[in-house]
Formats: structure tokens, sequence, C-alpha cells
């Protein structure tokens, strides 16, 4: 999942000459914050007085988080393999999605980011071309790389690099959604533990929610990928997808989207399968519906509504919008302002309930998440994500 | 060599307090040039606006230059193995030297530049990497590497990337010797053939400005490393010095530096090894003394000044200060401006030469190059390189 906008109600069609013209020379700008302006500035910032820093750096390493951009810099990094719903575009054309993310890092985290885009999809060489980049960055945010490739990239990467490291169509999305779940049990007066969840798709965001909502408490979650349920028996699973099976699927159904929507309180759409109304019509009472295909929903938000008590999509002309920037900016400078090496299932949990929470009293079924704009968001989940580290304490924890 | 200031009459002590601050968070920023506070901005500037710039550049790659920020990012690349005078003190060490070098391009040339510094010093590795990482920048500029690994890693780069490469410490600081020495044979009315040249220090400086003075027509080039004269008969030369040796000393000289001076016309210092007064006193009258060791020249300017005609140094506190400052902005712009595949011999003469004739009337002994802060240099550096690279034609120029 990423971001989702489409022509409706509040965002008028976009005109392609109106989105060129926006991406002229690219989105993405690196300026100085030292003077250079007169020799004593240069003498100062560049030779003869960086040499001073170099040699104190040299002397103690740790001084490096203070005294160059890298503590608060995220390499965004991808190979283009799964480029929004367009699927593998390569490297370059990727790129105005990353500087996309790199200037969402900056406008509401306040943090510097570079994308860096990779001619290669071998997993090996990425990670061996990141492990000899490790100086150069703070932390690297895995982006659109398809499944399942991304698990065992991301699995190596954390244990390479002493880093912050999140695959976001990953964890981001997840944290994201069980905001929105947190938020939508809420309205309905219901607990996570209370509801059957059914999500449909077992890509990187299928697998990650569904690692998140089992951590968070829900117990009972069905996964469907193009085949049907996911389940045991089944001998076309991958390795990722039989631990998938392992772990949910208690009412032990077999078929496909249908049955497993048959009375249950959640569907969570993470693919482009479309679902049918009727089906949607089969599920328990105050049903809650999160259609988060891009940019086409699995149901119309409007359709779904007939049937459910809170619906949310990755659209912006529907109440409940659904979108990643919710957390990865927050995410990702509370793990740097806590210099933590890690981001832990405990700092996701804590994303996602800092999300849930900014709304307070102004919760209800038409608004179980805020705004993707507002300004609150990015600093509560930075603080309680640094906070989470914290209380980890020193072994997941970088000290500078 | 790299810009040198020390302290002096124009430049006062600087107090480690004050560098030290100035260094606190690092030198460089990422701003977001794409407005991202509405809903409409960002389905504009991200999703779902951006998909269509994305499937543009699947279709037609070119568009890539025009459309994202890489065909005006030049990456400075280092392995801190040879940094300012200080020596291979790895590559976080080498940090604030990269951000200092990155906030020039930006300063100087309206370049956008970010450091890539690595954990790896084997230029197998350092090859891959950056090919690998192709698609997300513009430009190499290769910073602070040893010799003589430089020679090889620069060569093998030039080969395996289809974009501007150059090795600052090598070409940068050749070009700028360059355009002071045309400076100083125009204030003491000769020609560059007349000169007969004493280059001490064999090192990425020493040979590039050998090669770079012999392309510019002086034929008569001593080079002195630690042990001597580089002539054909020592058994002690590396491939380099070899290559250096069969075209340079052609007065067959095999002793020092004091008999390679007797009589010199120029005395060009790349290297930490001193010289006597009483050396220099030896060399021809109307002598040229460039000594550019940092921060300590190779003999003091006021001394040197009693022998010699001309004299520079890379201090900003003395007369003709030598500063790579002064090429490898207005180099990157014109490469970059002229989609440039590679950074030619004749796109470094063109940069020496607009260097030198930016001066005009303004030019004497005491002035033989403009300011490193004289905002007119880059300007003329990088039309002089992108005519240069234009006249090559298609060849050597990426169509865009």
């Amino acid at each position: 999942m990423s971001t989702a906008h489409t022509a409706g109600p509040q965002v008028p069609l976009l005109a392609d000459e109106e989105i060129f013209a926006a991406h002229e020379g690219g989105k993405l700008s690196v300026q100085t914050t030292a003077s250079l302006q007169t020799a004593r500035a240069l003498s100062i910032a560049y030779t003869p007085g960086v040499a001073r820093v170099c040699t104190a750096i040299a002397t103690d390493p740790e001084l490096v988080h203070r005294y160059t951009w890298t503590s608060r810099l995220v390499a965004v990094v991808s190979d283009g393999t799964a480029v929004l719903g367009l699927g593998n575009i390569g490297p370059r054309a990727s790129l105005p999605v990353m500087e996309g993310k790199s200037a969402l890092f900056k406008v509401f985290a306040g943090l510097d980011s570079i994308p860096l885009v990779l001619d290669t999809t071998d997993v090996e060489e990425i990670v061996e071309t990141l492990v000899r980049l490790r100086p150069s960055f703070g932390a690297v945010n895995l982006e659109d790389v398809s499944a399942p490739r991304c698990f065992e990239l991301e699995r190596r990467l954390v244990e390479a690099l002493d880093c912050p490291v999140m695959h976001d169509d990953q964890h981001g999305t997840a944290i994201v959604v069980l905001a929105a779940l947190r938020g939508a049990a809420k309205a309905t007066a219901r607990e996570l533990a209370q509801l059957r969840v059914v999500i449909s798709g077992a890509g990187a965001a299928g697998v990650a929610c569904t690692e998140i909502l089992l951590a968070a408490g829900v117990t009972d979650v069905t996964v469907i990928d193009s085949r049907g349920i996911v389940h045991a028996a089944r001998e076309d699973l991958t390795e990722v997808k039989a631990g998938l099976a392992a772990r949910s699927n208690p009412g032990g159904r077999t078929a496909g989207l249908a049955e497993a929507l048959h009375g249950a309180d959640v569907f969570l759409g993470l693919s482009s399968a479309t679902v049918a109304e009727d089906v949607i019509a089969t599920m328990a009472p105050e049903a809650i519906v999160f259609a988060l295909s891009n940019p086409n929903p699995e149901i119309h938000p409007e359709i779904a509504a007939r049937h459910a008590a809170v619906v949310a999509t990755g659209r912006s002309d529907y109440p409940n919008q659904i979108n990643n920037v919710l957390a990865f900016p927050g995410v990702f400078r509370g793990a740097l302002d806590s210099s933590a090496r890690r981001i832990t299932e405990a700092m996701k949990l804590a994303a996602a309930a800092a999300i849930a929470d900014v709304l307070g009293d102004e919760l209800d079924a038409q608004h179980i998440v805020p705004s993707p704009l507002d300004p609150r968001v990015a600093p509560a989940v930075a603080a309680a994500v640094a906070a989470a580290a914290v209380a980890e304490g020193v072994p997941g924890t970088l000290q500078r």
C-alpha cells in the first residue's frame, strides 16, 4: 500500500500538464547550513578548520553523530521492483516516488533524506552495497521492493546494519492499519481481541499486517492470497506464507474469501482483488471494511458503507484515509532521536497507539485516524517510538 | 592539494570552539522544492500524480534527467584514505570534508551534491558499488583517495560509468595549477612552452599536473618523489611513475631536487617536503614558485619572494591563493549542463583557460588567479567546459 488519491469531490482531476510541471527538475535540493561566502567562513567550514573536526571524529568515532548530518539522514532505498501499482518499472522510473518519500521525511519529521536507487535486484548485492555505504547515512527506509524478496532483504539488512531499517510497504502499512483498527474498534465500542479479521493479500503488507495484529492481541486472523485461504494443508506455499498459515486461520477454513468473510468483523483489503457487495453483506454486524487497494479500492466505499459501521480507504476524497505518511516520518524520527539500532515490534506498536491516540475525543466512525496532513501526528509518533526504544534499554539502543 | 587556509593577517586564528559550533549537526540539509502541505499538492507530487511521471520515465528513460534531481546531482565519493594532510582516517572521519565539498558545489555552481563515503578501500568493490548506485546520481567527484589506488579507481570508474567522473585531488588541482601557471607566465611575459618546470611530489596531484602541463604545451617537466628525480633508469618505480618517467625529465637528470631546480623556471610544490631558500635561489631569473603544501607551504612565501617573480600558495593570507574551488564547481556544472559522459582533456584545458581569462587586465604577478570567492569564476568555467564538451560532439556527449 502507498498513499492513495484519486479524483473525487475533494481532489479535482489532475491534468498531466500540472503533474509534469511540478516534477520539472525533480523535487529535492541540497542546501548548506554553513556559511561559505567569506574567506573566514570558508576556513571554518572547510580547510583548515574542518581538519580539527575530522581529527576529533577519528579519535572518537561516536562524534560523527554530532558533527555530520548522518544521524538525521534516512536513505530511501529501492530497486524499483514493486513501484506503486506499476510493478517492476526499474530504479530510474521509481525515482520520482523516492524523491517524494524523501520530501515527506523532511516536511513531516524534519529529517534529511536521499533516494538511493539500485541497478540490481539481487538481495545479496543490495545488502553488500548498503553495508559498504553504511557510514553515509543514519537509517534505511526500504521502499517498493517486490515480495517475497522484500522479506529476506529486510531481514538481512537488519542483521547487517547497526542502524534502523524498515521496509515501509510492510511495517509502515502495518502500523497505520493497526492504528486505524484500534480507532475503528473504539468507535464501535469493541476490543481488538474480540475481532475476527480477514486479510485479502499475502504480499509485503499482508504479511506485516498479520504480524502486527497478532502482536497487538488480535487472535483470529485469516489471510487470503490469489489461490484462496492460506492454510497449512496447502502445498504451494512459500516459506513466508507457510509461516503465516501456522499462526493464522484458527477457524481452519480452507476455501476462499467468501467463506472467510462470512460472519467476520473486519475486512482488510491489501491487494487489487475486488470483493462483491453480497460477500461484504455476509459479514458480522458493525463490520469494519478497510479497502486499501490503490487507486481503486477493493469495494467502493459508498457501497461498503451500506453494510459496514466503519469504512476506510487510501483515498483522500472519502473519510478515514489510511496513509503510510501517518507512520514512517515519526517512526524514523523517534528511532533516530533515541539512537535506536533497530525498529522493534514494541516501537511499531507504540507508533500505532500514538497515531490512534492523537484524535482523543475527536475519534468517531468517520474519523478513526487523523488526517495525513495533521501536524500533531509525527511528533506524537516520534515521542512514543523514542520512549519505547529507551524502555527497551541499551541492547537495542546505540549509545552516542 | 586541497583548499588551504592558515592563520594569518586576513584570517585570524580559529578557536576550536567556533569550528566545532559551526559543525554541530553537520553542514548539509535536504529541502523539497515541491509543495506537500495540502491534499491536492500531495496528490500531485506524490500518489497518485507521481505515477504518471514514473510511467513516462519507464517508457522513455531519458526523461529521468528532466523529472528527477539526478542530472544535477554530484556524488562526492571517498573511502577516507587520504584526507587533507591527515592521511587514512577512514570514511566516517572524512565526512566533514565531504559535506564541505558538497556545500561548495551548491554555493559556487548551484549543483546538488551528497557525500557517499565507503567502508571499503578495495577498488573493485568501490567500482561495483557505484555501478549499482548509478541511477541515483549524475556525476562522481572522487575525493581524498590515496595514491596509487586513486589512478586505477578513477580509470575503472570512467570506464564503468556513463557519466562524468573526476578525482578532484588529481584534476581539480591540475586545472587550477595550469590556470595559475598561465597567469604567472603572462605576468612575466613568457609562454608556457618556454618554461622548465620542476614538480615536487609524484602523488595524485603531481601526476595529474604533469599530464595537464604536457597537454598544455609545456615541454620540460621534471618530477621529484621522496627518493629524488623520477627517471627511467630507476628500478623502484610504480607503473604510474614509470609512465611519468617516460614523458618527463628531458634533461636526463638523475639526482634530486637541488639538481633539478638549478636554473629551472618553475617550482611546483605538491608534497610536504620543504625546500631550502638557497635551493630556490639557484632558479632562473623571474622564477615562479608555487608552494602548495597544506597547511605549511614547502617554503614560506615571503622567503620565496626574495628570489622569485611570482609566488603562490594555498594560503588565503598571501597573494595568489591556489584553491581547487576555482575549478571543480564549474567543471562539473559544465559537464552536467552539456550532458557530457566524460570529463575529457579538452574540457580540463578549457577550464584552466577560463579561470586564467577571468582576470583580464586585473592580472599581475600578485594576482595570477582570481580569488576563490570570485563569483565570476564558476560560470565562466562551466560555460567553457560545456562548450568544449559540445565541440567534441556526440561520442563524448550523452544525448538527453
